[in-house]
């Protein structure tokens, strides 16, 4: 067996010098070097923005979703899409673990394990589509994937469905960075609260934030608002188009009594949404951006063109403890539970 | 005169809804509101990501650049470039003041600005391009622009050369921003050093982070490495292509023994320098973005993909009190102000 490199180095086949995440096209061959692990894949967990834009440009159709997606990894070798950039990520078993890993780490075949880092980086094959779940962006295939050195994994909690984990895992750096930015007794604007990162989001800013603190969450469509008002979590839902900032703008205004948010969370999975952020937050607050549809340049000159003096933080999925942080959110809260096994089982 | 919008939404042709720097095209008519300021433009200063993109589609001709930039302009209403989604800013001088606005602000006809907010949100009218300075991306013109009721703009400091504080004023967010993030004794990395925001961003480090600090610069090219030493702000001056992650990770590893930067702060001009900002970070270190050839999936996924526990900001243009700063770094070091204007008069 060849030694591979910490982060998959070796398996970047153009641009030549690249990383495999921002690589357009990496070897996806299944036969793994000395420090890789190899996995038969269960199911795709495609990341949100991803999926809406497949599935809206194929309209909707199971077939053609499932062939575009392959398209993808044919060309690229990973579920990396061209338009929105981003990911996902996956379940699968163990069936191989590299020599010089065996041993080292707590894997061995057999074990079922759910990958944190995303699949625009992960070599992938699919053989086969055999359930597609065009209402979550699950989707169970037939194939293999492989997981480089550096590759951050959590093996499959016994007590959860698998589906709900896998839910769960899949937004894990937004409860878990929620857990860092908010203090007790602040504001918080949560948008896009209805889906599944904004979900545990908001439960983790009213634990965080405290019986003082202040949480309006924003989601579009009334059922969504209605199901988070059931909730409890949010002191104020607002039934708001986040790509509509002036409205948005407004309302928090209204709710808040003019003070604005100290920390703003976005968890929509659209574009255009970044001025409805800025203008939600108070100057000298915080704007989280975990939406993948987030525009640097929109955010950047967006928040210089209003005048805006906020400090803007790019959301990433990693942060020390995200999965077990989040599982444990899970345990903690029946009504997280039940949000999320409704929606999952 | 009609009252306009605060923010300019007055002057949102489509999508209708938006604000005028997501839009994609604003009303340039120049007959103003009664809160806004009407400026005959001197010289428009491209951002360098955007002039950068420009040059290159027209092989570098400045005939073509200068029709490149007037087809923006009457496609748009404002000089926001269409590929890289950025702007730039401009000087000139105040034809007339709206009359909700006079007598309230500090300007009046005749008074010459800069202005402080994105090109890619400012209404223009381009009629005649009289010089282009391909080497720097200055331009100048004969045409009009509109300023609204929140825009923000500095008057030209009487003793300090036009271009050259256009030149400071254009990028004047990034220093400012490393005075908050970086404290004595950090260890800081500047990629693209030798630029115009990098050597601001490599002065303030110095002054921030102490004698105790330690500044590494990166750039690409040996002429501009030297220039980075006779300044002597940096202990570390690398040469180096920073769309080349492993090497400027290697390369850091050394210069640090291995402790890698408390702060890393990328100010280049082209894409795909992501990975080399995170990899040259300390866990729980923080990224500061302010090139707007930044790619948000690229740093999200690309963190998350290497187990990187870092904060990445966005760079935010604005911050308060980022014009008097920069200027006040430039009249403070007779370094800084000889490197800005050998390059600017
Ligand atoms: N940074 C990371 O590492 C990372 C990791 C995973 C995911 N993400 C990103 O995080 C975002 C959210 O992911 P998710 O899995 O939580 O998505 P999700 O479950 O699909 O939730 C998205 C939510 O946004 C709402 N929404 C859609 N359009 C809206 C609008 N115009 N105004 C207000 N709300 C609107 C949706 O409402 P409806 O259901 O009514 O449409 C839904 O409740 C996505 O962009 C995803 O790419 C980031
Ligand atoms: N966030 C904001 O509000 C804001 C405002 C203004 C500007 N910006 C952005 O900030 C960035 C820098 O602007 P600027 O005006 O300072 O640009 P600049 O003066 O053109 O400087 C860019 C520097 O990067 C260097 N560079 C280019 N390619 C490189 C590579 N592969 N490796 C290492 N260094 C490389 C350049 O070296 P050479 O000269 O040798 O090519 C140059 O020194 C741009 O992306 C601009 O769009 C952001």
């Amino acid at each position: 067996m060849k030694q591979g490199n910490r982060y998959g180095l070796h398996r970047v086949l153009e641009p030549v010098g690249t990383m495999p995440q921002p690589a357009w096209r990496i070897d996806n061959t299944m036969e793994i070097y000395s420090n890789e692990i190899l996995l038969d894949v269960e199911t795709l967990n495609i990341d949100s923005a991803s999926f809406v834009q497949i599935k809206e440009a194929e309209g909707g159709n199971p077939e053609r979703i499932g062939e575009h997606m392959k398209r993808i990894v044919a060309e690229r070798g990973k579920h990396h899409n061209p338009v929105t950039g981003s990911g996902g990520m996956l379940i699968g078993t163990v069936r191989a673990v590299g020599e010089e890993l065996a041993g080292r780490i707590d894997l061995k075949p057999g074990d079922r394990i759910a990958t944190l880092v995303s699949l625009s980086l992960t070599p992938l094959t699919i053989d086969e589509i055999t359930h597609m779940d065009v209402k979550t962006g699950q989707v169970d295939i037939k194939g293999q994937a492989i997981l480089f050195e550096s590759g951050l994994y959590a093996k499959l909690p016994g007590e959860i469905p698998d589906r709900v984990a896998l839910a769960v895992l899949d937004v894990c750096g937004a409860p878990a960075q929620t857990e860092k930015l908010v203090q007790q007794g602040d504001t918080v604007v949560v948008l896009g609260a209805g889906g599944k990162s904004g979900t545990m989001v908001l439960c983790q800013a009213r634990k965080s934030a405290g019986p003082n603190g202040t949480i309006i969450a924003v989601e579009y469509g009334e059922a969504g608002c209605d199901r988070l008002r059931g909730l409890g979590w949010a002191d104020v839902v607002l039934n708001l188009d986040c790509t509509k900032p002036v409205d948005v703008l407004q309302a928090v205004e209204q709710a808040t009594g003019g003070r604005m948010a100290d920390v703003t969370i976005n968890c929509v999975n659209i574009p255009n949404t970044e001025m409805a952020s800025i203008l939600s937050t108070r100057d000298e607050g915080t704007v989280y951006f975990f939406s993948m549809a987030t525009s640097f340049t929109a955010a950047a000159l967006g928040a210089e063109g209003v005048g805006k003096d906020v400090k803007m933080i790019i959301g990433n999925g990693y942060t020390k403890g995200h999965a077990e942080m989040s599982l444990n959110l899970l345990r903690e809260s029946a009504q997280l539970r039940e949000v999320f096994e409704s929606k999952y089982q």
